[in-house]
């Protein structure tokens, strides 16, 4: 028998997902959404429960030469909530795994755990249990979280029709610039240990890279306004992706205006002063962990007022059309170069 | 200010989950119990949802050398409906993360897939998520699982009771042994490669650690005899640690019988053979994934049929006396000498 080696790189993070769940077929009553959204969702009797997991790796998605403990324990359990928080649901408890190398000792782990229960204690989520060992090298953070929803509240990301309002919230870009910034102090210490870091003009920028917060309070004022999301998506990989993602699974397509994606002042400072498109950071970089969601057009009245949800386009029904509206008046087709760790690790 | 180092190992697997949870308290109603079982126990209206997590590293968990990754995929899965079983609890739902290096090429990860998926198909679990990426070294596996249960049906490990009868299932020790004798392969073969493995006369031993099975059906037969287990907990640190988790969460005592702890012919053998006492590699083996339960004196005739159900003491309530009587009439004290990858690895 010949032994073929296929690379996994070939396939990319969502093609292996989606080779990985093809031969899984769901045969519990309760398992109503399995696979392919930001939660599985599953039928709890009078509510459905919500069920997701993020898995973060030193080396691939930290570096503790620049990223303070504690605060990877807040974003470790911040981009979990936001998982649940883009299907509209409420996240409730999580586990906690980890590996640790010995290099780790027993006050470091004490200074992830308070960042966790700071995030625990914030988004008022009880950690009920997780696993402990040892690894042969660095740091595994392993976090599943569960969440709530009633029945007929969740937004799944296949719920976008034509001539829906696309919203996004907050501003893009900031984290990904972050993250530039902190690299580029990391290469000016390792030539020259001497010199004080100099993160301070950016510190929006590195706190949105460091300590991401999950937009729950998005939720709770959607629920207020009597707005019902018709899918919704958060923005991890960047907001190029996270459309092709509504898109697919809506069997829609999408037209965004450049000159509404809400960019900070800073980080479109901050892209230039790298010589990079502030508008590319913002369609393309990742980790901002805002929501992506869509809105019947007769929902625009009631969110129009909302300080920091901004409508960035509308939906419409040729799929194969996902197109920007540049500030020139110019159409550009977008392109999902979002993250993926298989290809750029 | 100083700058202490404490080392994890001084504190133990146990004592560093001790030592996490401590400043974290529940705040939501649904947390019914959170750390500190096999599973937690969350309220989800109309039962009780329960939920676990069990992580897996290379090098500390499992040796790809002599484990069919096919049985890896598959052994995941089962640890984790194990836990749920130790609740009394039906698993219906598991999400897997996975973190691998580029070592692993797809035929890998489809082997290791066709474990999970021939694990999911034999305990009727629906795979619901999970995240992959990519890893500096190695393999990791995070499995999370959601089971359901009735919530007058939970079996805590805090149930035990004065005089209830100790039950164990199946027969203890054989995956240690089938470690040994895999580790003995292992340097049979780096010391001489054309040698053949010696694994068949050991066929048994070899897939209880390779290949364990989830004792999904005892929860069943239990319910069929209307025997509700006053506390739970299942093999897999080895019978005298799980007994001293009982204990400790019942605030009892045990005595147990050497002459009823169950053990296999070849387990027995093997033990012989191997220098090693094989009461020592029933008590404190690990992986064994037995449940070990306590019940009622008044449901002794219901169960004492069970083929595969033994009883192997009982519970007092002098909570300092953890005891087994020897074959020869003598009392020993037990020890909780079991896994601790903090420890051993």
């Amino acid at each position: 028998m010949s032994q073929n080696r296929s690379e996994i790189s070939q396939l990319g993070e969502f093609g292996l997902i989606d080779h990985i769940s093809k031969p899984f077929h769901p045969v519990n009553a309760s398992t109503i959404k399995a696979i392919g959204d930001d939660a599985a969702v599953l039928d709890a009797g009078e509510a459905f429960v919500l069920l997701s997991t993020d898995m973060l790796v030193e080396g691939i998605h930290f570096d503790l030469s620049y990223t303070p403990i504690q605060h990877l324990g807040y974003k470790a359990v911040a981009v979990n909530v936001s998982d649940i928080a883009a299907m509209n649901g409420k996240a409730e408890q999580i586990t906690v795994s980890l590996a640790l190398s010995n290099r780790f000792s027993l006050e470091a782990v004490d200074a992830l755990y308070q960042g966790i229960k700071s995030a625990c204690d914030n988004y008022k989520v009880d950690l009920v249990g997780g696993d402990t060992t040892s690894s042969v090298s660095g740091l595994i953070i392993s976090i599943s979280v569960l969440g709530r929803i009633a029945k007929d509240k969740v937004a799944y990301r296949s719920g976008a029709r034509s001539a829906d309002i696309i919203c996004v919230t907050g501003d893009l870009g900031a984290a990904f610039m972050g993250l530039q910034v902190l690299a580029r102090e990391k290469e000016v210490f390792l030539t020259n240990p001497e010199m004080q870091p100099g993160l301070e003009p950016y510190e929006y920028l590195v706190s949105r890279q460091l300590k991401p917060e999950a937009r729950t309070e998005i939720i709770f004022d959607l629920e207020e306004a009597g707005v019902m999301p018709t899918a919704m998506i958060d923005v991890s990989d960047g907001l190029a992706s996270e459309l092709f993602h509504l898109c697919k699974q809506s069997g829609v397509g999408v037209r965004i205006f450049e000159d509404k994606i809400p960019i900070d002042q800073l980080t479109f400072e901050t892209a230039v002063e790298f010589k990079l498109d502030p508008i590319t950071c913002a369609l393309n970089g990742g980790e901002d962990y805002e929501l992506l969601f869509t809105v019947k057009q007769e929902d625009h009245e009631r969110i129009k007022k909302h300080p920091d949800i901004h409508m960035i386009g509308y939906v419409h029904e040729r799929k194969d059309e996902k197109i920007m509206i540049t500030k020139q008046g110019n159409v550009v087709a977008l392109k999902a170069q979002g993250w993926d760790h298989f290809r750029d690790a």
